[in-house]
């Protein structure tokens, strides 16, 4: 567990098809992340242990992620100085408010970067963990500047799409 | 900290005004709670150490109330098997929406035993909890079914008062 | 109707599907509850007099569901002393939002222990209702300290699965 | 209690100052409604009672308000043939909300008349009592279809106001 | 359009489907309803013209339903002395929330009395129409009292339908 | 009544605070409105006749207001071909999210320009009212540009006060 | 790019189902709109050449239609004075809740002129521009006279179609 | 404008109370921040001018706070591959729930890292702006992990003045 930089954490195996675009996203930048499976409620003790060694890891910023009564975006920042960013998931009968509300309103003190909601929220995480590693990597400085040129024509595809579909 | 039998913590001491009803409606049942401010996030091993010791402490139910993304009752939930009554606070520009949220969607495996946002649920918790301790003390079990009765009495004297204001 | 500890009620048996997990949960712990369709709104008098009489009947605890406005959960607090927990149902186009607030939002003086919405809530009604008898029940305490334990062995099998899938 | 039509009921005196707008409504119609102040929570039997007589003892309508878990109005009917109107207080942190789930969302076979949240609502119910009223009542037809028209004056009352206040 | 005693109006053939349970309903109690489609934003002088001939040519109770911003129940509650119901439909992308404020939110001086969203409000309307007419149609209240005990029988076979699955 | 080209209608002269913004953002373009208290539920025929001669009295542009379930813009907009500008207002316990819903809610067919609750919408309908103007006046089309140019240097003297209040 | 009086841009070509009946509507009155894909997000750019070139390129009235965080109509609202129809798209979890928000909730300065989220809002701001051109364009405006008259006739089809059912 | 590090733009000259607490806390880490007032939709091209040169002018992170229908944390991240934190403000009828669900729901592409509503958002937006410099800044990384440690003590001394409220 030394090389990776980036680290994912989410509750469940349930989880994996949102957070797969998160890891797949992190991929596109060569960034490969450490990650695992660990509840704040069930595991706490793994989380602590896991949270207060990450600095020393090698890790640098940590995404967690959890739907319902998300805390473990919480009980991770709780634990670390590092940026912890929070993905709050989609499960569940309130599809994601409940989790947005547990891990966005975080008191004074212990901030959590919050994204949106279930797979934007897994494919942006990747991009703010980025976003933050650029600030001390050129490298990934310039993929990043690339990666948004890229967005740019990707608009432009998705216009001649619709323009074909006009025609 | 050996005699409480109840446990009451909470994030900060601008909760007690809300939190004091919890502990006067325990005083009318002649429980002297355990109180303690403390933080899911920012004294987290703190929570851990009081949650996995409670119940060697002799405490038997634990009474948690944060605002916001209230992440206490369920950081002591996971780290206790004894049954955990949560609190939504009323601090912030939510009103407690959000942590009633936050406390009540717990996942399976972890329950808090949530009460209503804020005065009315400082004061439920402190019934539940009697409630929960009467089912091995019969004095209390005497006492709450005689607090039920009396409650039927207070809705009359209220009756009273607005039959007084009609005349 | 002597032996059971445990009370479940709800309002319909389009609710067993989910109340069924209720029940499956008790099993692991070996109580096999005493289990009836009753409507606070349909048939008052029956959650009257059931509620009259469980602490009589050798209840301990009761299990309350409902969906929309659910009523069930605070009818059967307002006529026993026992602990009520309640399960808002995830029935309607509110999706249990209706159902939650309804049963969490009690007025001071009656307490309802509030658990998710639907099945997560289904399954925590039944772990609380073990956290409460095991309050007096040393067998079940100890059968519900290993369940918490077992969680963590489940998260970490979880955890493989992800493992697996990343490899 | 035998003169009365319209029973008013709610769940404290501190609800005194939004229903005495409905008392007051109700006056106009020269209607003196059977007031009583009663809780599905507090007293369910004295609740249950009142309402399994109410038509017996000449009542035709019944006006249920309470807010939070508003569980009033569904218990009155519960235990009624007669026509209930529900009022959602908004007393708490949720403004009403609560209540107003609390009071519409009824399953299907109980049906509760819900109005607006607050003193809008606690006339309107008196108003709809009237209008229920007045299908077997030609003066309170009569009464009220002249308050209809006056409502027509009163808002070119209020255009007056701001045209003087524009002038 | 002079025998029936009840009109149902809503604004699209798309609500047929829901709107058919509240004719059902009504049919088990020998009323057959004026139903007729029209829409207080389509076409709002039929709206206009129905409501205020609907005294004339004999109904006593309208049941009014629409789906997001439901103006129907209030345009027609404009125009009539006659006690309105407003059944909020679950129409749209919001599932009837929209639909639900848009149809209780009454300004104080014309009361819609409000049911559940969907189809349970559409059945919730016709019972509530029941029971208004009831007041002066002895026959109706017989059956209507009729039908509250049916429905306690209906939970005792849903109770059945459980055990058995339990057994 | 010939001159005016923009008609602003309200439900009450309570919302004269909220709309007095309307008229004064109007009169910075020089545009003198028609203003008149009405209401779609209390005097719904002098809306109707309101919005059937609009366009023939030399209206172009309506703005509707009202709060709760605010159906006066729909209304409105059900019989004129007038563009049609709905401002929800803040009033009653829901602080406009009823009035938001209603007013923009409207079904296919019949559209209402919905904009921001309350103050800033009762400006923002006097400027889409202007816009609206400006595509047949070149005159206020002018001024709408300059307007927004004014905008520009407004941020600018915010930002001074802020650099002031920080030095 | 020259003809085209109204402009439909949106975010992405999955958003074409719902905004093709828009231009569908526009067609009805031989409107035929400029369409591109664009993104405040992703080609801001090109959002505000767009913006800033519209009134010179002959367009009217933009329309702009975003899913989630919509901030693509309030960024061409920016860039320009014309009028501009922002529509909340039903995308990602919050089924365009967090769309209508962040569409209708502009500061006081710049307006947005919001319709219903997704396929109703589609269609009326078709609408709703064409209400708008309709104020220069005689044409334009009986066209849309005959639109409303059109759908009185619609309600009246309908209406006949569950005449039938019922038969 | 060399060299500050973080940058901090908001809406208006109102939001200074609120956003002088996140000045105020980096100040603790001796960071003095570039500070201007500016408004996605009052003068986008002054918020694209900034977020295209911060990168250059020094700046490694931008916050952003807003209220309403917040787009200035999502238009300067569209601009510049800098790390972009979102802070939702409590403006307005809605108390920020518009600014939270503008802030955090952004299209995949474009992260904004929201932290809380208004006051705590202020203060935590600093802090994570500290803990992404501190990724490259070992003095500042110190100082982090000592504010943390000072948090403990915080917590302490919050709990012994509730010790001594109860004494």
């Amino acid at each position: 567990m030394t090389s990776p930089r980036i680290a994912i954490v989410f509750g469940s195996d349930s989880d994996w098809d949102t957070m797969e675009k998160c890891v797949k996203q992190l991929e596109v930048f060569n960034e490969a992340p450490f990650v695992e499976v660990m509840s704040a409620h069930r595991n706490p003790d793994r989380v602590a242990e896991f949270a207060r060694g990450a600095e020393e890891n090698g890790i640098e910023v940590i995404i967690a992620a959890a739907g319902m009564s998300n805390a473990l975006a919480g009980a991770v920042a709780a634990h670390t100085p590092l940026p912890v960013i929070g993905v709050p998931l989609e499960s569940g009968p309130m599809h994601g408010t409940d989790a947005l509300y547990s891990t966005v309103q975080m008191p004074p003190g212990i901030p959590v970067a919050t994204v949106s909601i279930g797979s934007a929220g897994a494919k942006n995480a990747a991009l703010l963990a980025i976003q933050i590693l650029a600030r001390k990597d050129e490298t990934l400085a310039a993929a990043f500047r690339q990666f948004k040129k890229d967005q740019v024509d990707a608009v432009a595809r998705r216009n001649a799409k619709v323009q074909e579909k006009m025609a």
